[in-house]
């Protein structure tokens, strides 16, 4: 397969262009692989346009990107909207002074972390990443914004797993989610 | 610091929204933090700009970002080029089927990976990363995508550390290196 020889259409499914990769990670799951869709040169562009439309208008200063894919989606919406990348790492890969909030995972804990002086106060984010699954990693980041004075302004997924209830965590919080595709019954 | 509350100008100097360090991520090492410069909004679009501006006009089809910091700032220069995004990850991080390149550290060694369907013969690709050091990982990268037949249109970084040899060592292998600062005496 290679996305890259088709041609992306503004109505195209973006489903087109992710593949299902079986027991990965682990045996079990179903990995959703958006690498497809970055891959191909006008699918990169339409999943950047399609997540940051909704919040066209707004003044975001900063696109908060989840280590690693999105990393890769959210520094390309960052220079779409002309806002700043704010990196949210995992534990001890940022080098200067941090905040870190820990999250559960499905066995043990993890924790996100973010340098102390990138938000001030009163600055807009928006949070995006390649996939919503139970939503504690975004759930973090959205509590890292806030704990360094900034506003969320919404948080946007190419894929939602809405079986794993990521949606309604978010929402629960306040937070405008949104996202490209689904795929449910996993 | 906030970077975010200065005026970037064209002619700016990048060097003075990257901060240093001490001993990061080790005793003696003075880590280059590029983060303030991505996290500025016209930082972030300046540094693009000025990265891809050498390789303007030619046909690339995809942006490879180098795991992790190069994933956003080769997440916004494939943006910029309309070009697809290529990731070379670290190992065992990429679910579908890849080629693996090892490569020397300073003690010991690690292996980058690319999904091997992610590039076709003959097409053009640019290298990205935010730092360029001995160009161990760099290399690496230069051999998987002429692996899967690719053809390395060059490697632009952000920072140069000149004294560790990584320009010299990518040219060797006929590379067109681009930066957008140095700094030597380390």
């Amino acid at each position: 397969m290679n996305a890259a020889q088709k041609p992306f259409g503004w109505g195209d499914d973006v489903r087109d262009y992710i593949r299902t990769i079986p027991d990965f990670p682990k045996p079990g799951i179903q990995f959703r692989d958006v690498m497809p869709l970055f891959g191909h040169p006008r699918g990169l562009r339409a999943a950047v346009d399609r997540l940051v439309q909704p919040f066209a208008g707004l003044r975001i200063q900063h696109v908060a990107g989840l280590e690693a894919r999105g990393f890769i989606i959210g520094g390309a919406c960052a220079h779409q909207l002309s806002a700043g990348f704010l990196a949210m790492r995992k534990q001890g890969k940022l080098p200067g002074p941090r905040l870190a909030q820990s999250y559960a995972l499905e066995y043990g804990e993890a924790v996100l972390e973010v340098h102390d002086d990138a938000v001030e106060a009163g600055e807009q984010v928006l949070i995006v990443d390649d996939l919503l699954a139970t939503g504690g990693t975004a759930e973090a980041a959205v509590k890292l914004i806030e704990r360094l004075g900034g506003e969320v302004v919404g948080a946007a997924f190419v894929v939602d797993l809405p079986d794993l209830g990521g949606r309604a965590r978010l929402e629960r919080m306040g937070v405008a989610v949104h996202t490209l595709c689904a795929y449910a019954g996993d």
